[in-house]
């Protein structure tokens, strides 16, 4: 068993910084953060030798994307896991499996055979045959942002109704008044869920829901292009994006448009991940604490292992201001 | 610490009777579960005194209402949060108040005073001043079925559109069309997601949702006569209720028009409080199960004294079929 201290003297860092990083501070550095994390699982973190408990094997699986998104976005939530795992003192695989591995297998076969008593399940692989054999699951197991109707699945995430409500506030008590919505693919749950958060969030402020000024895209794409001009062409003065990838791209285009952020037109994000933080000018944003989804899926996991049929768990996003947002021209 | 045996040998019952009452099996019965539980609590069952923890003090309160429903509805709810507490060495307070006391003191200033470091709020308190005081407050804070935009409070609850989809799905497969709703209050938070519910059912289903068959009425009146009779006119085979008292009303009134259940005409509820399963003809329902509530209030609350932001824990309903559902005439 490992202690703060020890993390900070093998590091050279401060008792303060170590525990900020680990409490998934926003004031601790990408770099800071990533080691200390690092270092956390390295030395054992968390596992309280002195107090054993059934030794479960665990089974993350995180889905082989090839590229960044995965990357910044599930790192910490496999850290998170993985402390709170060690706490537990359970043993943990993780598996990455592609798009063609999904049909493979049996996931009830693959579990028992391999002695896992959970699972948790990252990425986007939830489609037809792996979803319709979690329908019918008798392992414990948790996902990232599906909702599947068998209680010994739960499903964990940010709130994403409250989330773009407080996207949507902000923007309203700065004047905005024609608020665009720039989501993600159309049939994804998320996407279904931001924009009812959206409707939800103009109706508190009293505004309306207008078609011309909601889109459905992709996620992980910077080519709003169309979109974008559309909503400008028909007097959007805020723009709401669905991820900060979708910001990112959104910015770029009003850049091509001549148009200033946030001085004409103001954007938000959603997840802030680095990029958030770095883009020009540094996107005001919705948080989702990566940290803590991945402590909460383990939570979780351990009530429904003990009968406990938990649906959903989810987290209070966090609305973080930088400079693409401003009061309305 | 008692074991399920002491608990056992106290009542002269078996152990596998005992063990099935604390968790909440519904094949015990009435009295007897709330004599297991009775004894649990009061022999000290789960606490651990071997592993001291932090003595947190925790307050419940109970709205006074002065008739059955939180009586039916709330007890078992009390019980899981006890056993739940009792693990973790908590001190449990249950001060019951009354709509007249919410704003004769200030929340914070209350918690602070009698030193609790967190609370557990069941009831239907949750208006205006007292609502816009826990929107602020800083003591971790558990409410039941109310969503409160502040990181510091969870909302615990069943997940309300499964349990509505598993009611309607359930009833499309005995080959019903003509779906009614007869939901609760309108202004209710409960009655919305209710409706939310059916609606995804019935388009799982691929059946309409027809204005003139869904109606919000209150959730603990049996005074649905109206409603009844105009779902029947509209050609009603099968009247979705959004609680069990509502359905006890329902049959009622279908009793006075001569329909009988389920040949006629095909009823749900939806709580699984005792009645349903003594009203005639039995209630096919959608069973909360309130124990987990308890125990999951519970385990939400220590999480967000640790510091982790958990917005929503949603329990799996589960549809309990039972003989007011029959395939459609």
């Amino acid at each position: 068993m490992s202690t703060i201290k020890d993390i900070a003297d093998k590091l050279g860092l401060s008792v303060s910084t170590v525990s900020k990083a680990l409490n998934g501070s926003d004031n601790t550095s990408e770099k800071t953060r990533q080691l200390v994390l690092d270092t956390a699982l390295a030395l054992g973190y968390g596992s309280r030798k002195d107090k054993p408990r059934s030794a479960n094997r665990i089974c993350v699986f995180i889905e082989n994307m090839g590229f960044e998104k995965i990357e910044h976005f599930g790192y910490e939530i496999i850290v998170g896991f993985r402390l709170a795992a060690a706490e537990r003192d359970w043993t943990v695989d993780i598996v990455p499996i592609s798009m063609q591995d999904k049909i493979d297998y049996v996931y009830d076969d693959y579990m028992t055979q391999n002695k896992y008593s959970g699972g948790f399940l990252l990425g986007f692989f939830l489609h037809s045959d792996f979803h319709r054999q979690l329908g019918n699951t008798v392992i414990p197991t948790v996902v990232l942002d599906n909702l599947i109707l068998n209680p010994r699945i739960v499903c964990v995430g940010t709130d994403n109704y409250q989330g773009v409500t407080y996207a949507v506030e902000h923007l309203a008590s700065l004047g905005h008044t024609s608020i665009a919505l720039m989501n993600g693919e159309g049939n994804s749950r998320v996407s279904q869920e931001r924009y009812q958060g959206f409707k939800v969030g103009m109706n508190k402020c009293n505004l309306p829901v207008r078609k011309d000024l909601a889109a459905y895209g992709d996620f992980t794409s910077i080519n709003t292009g169309p979109y974008v001009r559309q909503f400008i062409e028909n007097g959007a003065t805020a723009i709401v994006c669905a991820s900060d990838y979708i910001a990112v791209g959104v910015l770029s285009e009003l850049a091509k448009l001549d148009l200033r952020v946030p001085q004409d037109i103001s954007v938000t994000g959603f997840d802030d991940i680095p990029i958030a933080r770095y883009s020009t000018p540094p996107l005001t944003t919705i948080r989702q604490d990566r940290l803590s989804i991945g402590k909460s899926a383990c939570v979780a996991l351990e009530q429904v292992m003990e009968g406990m049929a938990i649906s959903r768990l989810l987290l209070a996003p966090e609305l973080i201001v930088r400079e693409s947002t401003g009061p309305v021209r």
